[in-house]
């Protein structure tokens, strides 16, 4: 059992899905890995990571429409008989970035994931993405940590 | 240390909440381990993973209501002065379809957990659902993997 | 490789945010855990984890009071033309505690984190926070669990 170690830096385009699926399947098949536990912990506080739909790409349109119209720019959504928009009050940073904060709190921040016969262990239509909440482009670093079984063929080699 | 992998299929009844938990300790106890770290991962994109509490049914009741008043099927909900619900673009696959791609990434896809004495490491009031988002019944695959000490009697009989 | 196994406890003032970064890491340093993987798992169903900014307070007090309007007192809001609250079933414990369970599986039970060189791995602006959603006070259970390599010095003392 060994443990792996490494850090993928991922340029955002701003708000929006980034899918990096392959990127960490890669990864595994670069280090070998066949089987063991992976856990991917973003670095940051307005971003997050999702699995979802990898099939049509109006999912991820809809799932950005629901949360933007979920967690509005303009405030916090009060609603008793009418809707009263209270503004947030950490505003410094731009109108987006508190609600990107609470967007990341609403999704995942880390996940635990598995890997078997190097490769992740998803279903058909499931990929891994990275979910920038942010309104510009950002690099974004995610760790990415293994403990698992390496194949250790190149360190014996055959005489 | 040693790793358990197998593949847990749950039939659901249609949108609402399976009970896997003593599922799961069972299969802890099937391949005796005693301690480790437990990787729990739903291979679909419309169903999830949550804890939350196992003594009254009408806290889940409770639970299935919010979210779909929450993520409502009409569409996403644009809060002004008024509600206005836009429908959303990926409609094919039903009206319950996207609604459960929201719910999914809302909550939680995969779960990590503690194994000690041959049990999950839960609270009292605490049960691991498999929550399906969709209306209809569904066969689910949710993948175990597990890290951790296995008990190895059996490979070493008493002389 | 080993196992580290340990219970945290958090007392809470109430409702908002209890910053356990710096206790996860005196309990890292003083189990000499170089490297390896941590699974936190909150014991409850009305309080969970969350990873946020560490740095302006308003932050996690906008993230307290969207929440709050999220998930009302009130009941679940139906939203056709105008807003209808209808009132929680589970209603026994108090009107806080069926919005504490919403809160919890809108949020996350159970974290995945690295360990690397005796510490976290985190963003420079991350902190790990357990987060109540109950209005009074409590004692709260975080199992920690962690597998990785052990710094073995104090049991092979240099002769």
């Amino acid at each position: 059992m060994q443990q792996i170690l490494s850090t993928l830096y991922i340029a955002t385009p701003g708000e929006g899905f980034t899918d990096i699926t392959s990127k960490i399947n890669q990864w595994i098949i670069t280090n070998k890995i066949i089987k063991g536990i992976l856990v991917l912990s973003v670095q940051h506080t307005s971003c997050s990571l999702t699995i979802n739909e990898n099939a049509d790409p109006r999912v991820l349109e809809d799932l950005s429409s629901f949360i933007k119209a979920l967690v509005p720019e303009e405030g916090i959504s009060h609603q008793g008989g009418s809707i009263e928009h209270v503004p947030y009050q950490h505003s410094e940073e731009g109108a987006d970035d508190m609600p990107a904060h609470i967007k990341t709190s609403l999704t995942c921040t880390s996940l635990s994931l598995s890997i078997e016969n190097c490769r992740l262990v998803l279903g058909t239509w499931q990929a891994i993405y990275l979910w920038e909440h942010r309104q510009i482009k950002h690099s974004r670093k995610i760790f990415l940590h293994a403990i698992g079984e390496v194949q250790e063929n190149n360190r014996l080699p055959k005489t």
